[in-house]
């Protein structure tokens, strides 16, 4: 043995063990078939981007928190910070792709931030979007899309916060804040949903905004209503299905990414008790900062990595099986070796996962352990008796039942239960 | 706008647009299923490893070929060179994991190698391994997936070459190659399938083995036969239900890298011409390196990227759609939308990939072609004719033909289809 290497993880990042796993791929199974089943299909990109092309849009201090460095030829290089940008890029690299390009990218994006619980530096980021439409049902359709993604995660209590940047925007210009400083304001007004209006009267002041500012602009945002093109959205969500429940005009939502034009979305998840899920909004004037010609833009992000972490922490998918194995099949023996491995072919030819236990020296109890352990759901013994009798005790390890039985029975009732 | 930047990839680096995308999970879709219906789970790890374990059991060439560099915070970090060294990790950090561990892994790995055609610098590596245990069984297993799996992937003819590293290290000691010479001259052996036996001759002479060296080594290699740990693992083949055809003993196969302890085994496809797609063996010595007690391993990978390539430039799977959607809905007019979006949500109930078109001002011709552009099966129509008979007219865009029907059974028609 040489050298020992302490075996150690970067913080912020995270193994995926499989029985993690099995959690994250039925949210991303769950969630895709819906993007799909609305049109939209997967893009991946590289991992690397030259430098200049991931700092076109970002401000410095998101440059702060990006992984940035020189590749082994030299070149300025980065890891993905966001997927946008890398699908800004491809518009712009791939003219003829056909528009509307409605899009789902689900990769990790890399952030230098502080960690903390359920903040990550390897981050899965899950975004659909649509680029080249400028048509209300663009927007509809990710609302949708949002509704029935939650739905199908079995989410029972949700509410899809609707708001226009644009409505916020008019509302700061009658309320006479000036242009430079509406964009902090805004961020304030985002936090009469949590604060006090005193709280936020404080720190509006702190910024120089008058009283007489202030009071007319919360009678503003108390009083705000869609303007035109929010109410086609809103008007078009019942035909898409979405019950009145599960989404409203909120005038105090406002997003902190300064980049959006007009609606914006956001929802929390009330039962079970998740929190916030979704951001988004559309977005017509950011592609064209990269490729010199804008092109409309909507879209949303999944909080993937809080959705799986508050399913695995509140236990809310008992039933998601640790293992994708379903049956392990024991050797009692060496010399009964070949009649395991029969009865593993056949059931295998059914499609029905299945291990054999790789050591035929190993103790049956070991064996069965090693299932348990794992999550195995069934298990096959053929010990000398059964082998006399071509016959096998099919266990089922959850309940502690068996039931000995010709092979073509077994067969028949682990199918079934598949 | 402000400046517009280049829009570019790194060489060696990859967009994977919708269509390649179709391929790319199809594949890999086949290739898990198989991988879990011998009991293999998923597992991820991070991109980013510290950089002691990255270089722990690399040499120095692979190091030049590392994308190592400093994380913003001052740590010496690098990318995921391949994917048996974060696992090694895994199996120190989370002891409890029970053994024999079996995980299949499917993530990007980076080197920063020239790139050329068919070779890039961000590869997707797919791995099975199987981890404590030294049973032939668990070899004859890996052998089983890759057989199991190739076919799945649907190519008719190829062979899994069978050799034993230890056999060839033992051939090496009869014919009195120096151990320190040992590895050299195996990688010019691996070459006696593709040069003459001159060549090779030359190549080892410049190497310092002398002619009575080299004519006692062909002799013995020419003469190999499999050791009895690599019989029984020849022996179990055949229960698994794997046809003589596929795999066969080779005592010229090699493998380049040096960790293999027992068998080794390579595959080839010859229908359709892909050449080499897996690689992999026993290698019982390497995780101890890093862990500081040995834990027997034996594994192959499957070269995903050439097998996507493969299947997309010889047009091999010409029925895997190019997009997940099956029909498009098209908008007559803004007036008729709503019976569009009606029959986009029935279609959708049945879980049926529906777009519907997102701008009700486009000509029905744009809209047709948007649909042709996608590889968009299916169109309805929905014009005032049709509107007033509450009829739809249902558009095969493959084969250009039509019939104006009801609703309802243009929603039945689209489900048998699916």
């Amino acid at each position: 043995m040489t050298k020992v290497i302490e075996p150690r993880t970067l913080a912020g990042f995270r193994d995926f063990l499989p029985e993690q796993m099995a959690i994250r791929k039925k949210v991303l199974e769950i969630l895709t078939a819906v993007f799909e089943k609305y049109g939209f299909s997967p893009m991946e990109n590289p991992t690397l981007e030259y430098q200049d092309i991931l700092l076109g849009k970002s401000g410095t201090e998101a440059e702060k928190l990006m992984y940035l460095f020189k590749d082994p030829g030299g070149r300025d290089v980065g890891m993905r910070y966001e997927l946008t940008i890398s699908t800004a890029r491809v518009l712009a690299q791939y003219p003829a792709l056909p528009k509307p390009f409605k899009r789902y990218q689900i990769q990790p994006v890399w952030r230098a931030d502080k960690p903390q619980k359920g903040r990550y530096r390897e981050i899965t980021q899950c975004d659909i979007d649509t680029f080249g439409s400028e048509s209300p049902l663009a927007d509809a359709e990710i609302i949708a899309i949002i509704y029935e993604g939650l739905k199908a995660l079995g989410f029972k209590k949700f509410v899809i916060d609707i708001n226009s940047r644009r409505v916020l925007l008019r509302l700061m210009t009658t309320a006479n804040i000036p242009e430079d400083k509406q964009v902090s304001v805004l961020q304030s007004i985002d936090k009469l949903d949590k604060k006090s209006e005193a709280e936020v009267q404080a720190e509006l002041n702190s910024r120089g905004i008058t009283d007489t500012q202030i009071e007319k602009l919360f009678n503003l945002v108390k009083t705000a209503k869609p303007d035109d093109y929010l109410q086609k959205v809103l008007d078009t969500l019942p035909k898409l299905g979405i019950p009145d429940e599960f989404y409203k005009f909120n005038g105090y939502i406002v997003r902190g990414l300064t980049y959006y034009t007009g609606p914006i979305f956001e929802t929390k998840v009330e039962e079970p008790k998740i929190g916030s899920v979704t951001g988004g909004g559309r977005y017509d004037r950011l592609i064209g900062k990269f490729i010199g010609q804008d092109i409309a833009a909507t879209g949303t992000s999944f909080g993937i990595d809080r959705i799986c972490d508050v399913i695995t922490e509140l236990n809310l998918w008992p039933d998601v099986p640790k293992t994708p194995t379903k049956v392990l099949v024991t050797v009692f023996s060496p010399e009964l070796l070949k009649k395991s491995l029969d009865i593993t072919t056949k059931i295998r030819e059914g499609n029905t996962n299945t291990e054999i236990y790789l050591d035929p020296e190993a103790r049956l109890d070991k064996q069965l352990k090693y299932a348990d352990a794992k999550g195995i759901p069934y298990a096959v013994i053929i010990g000398p008796d059964e082998a006399e009798k071509n016959l096998v005790t099919l266990k089922d390890l959850r309940n502690k039942t068996q039931t000995t039985i010709t092979p073509e029975e077994a067969v028949r009732k682990i199918r079934e239960e598949d």
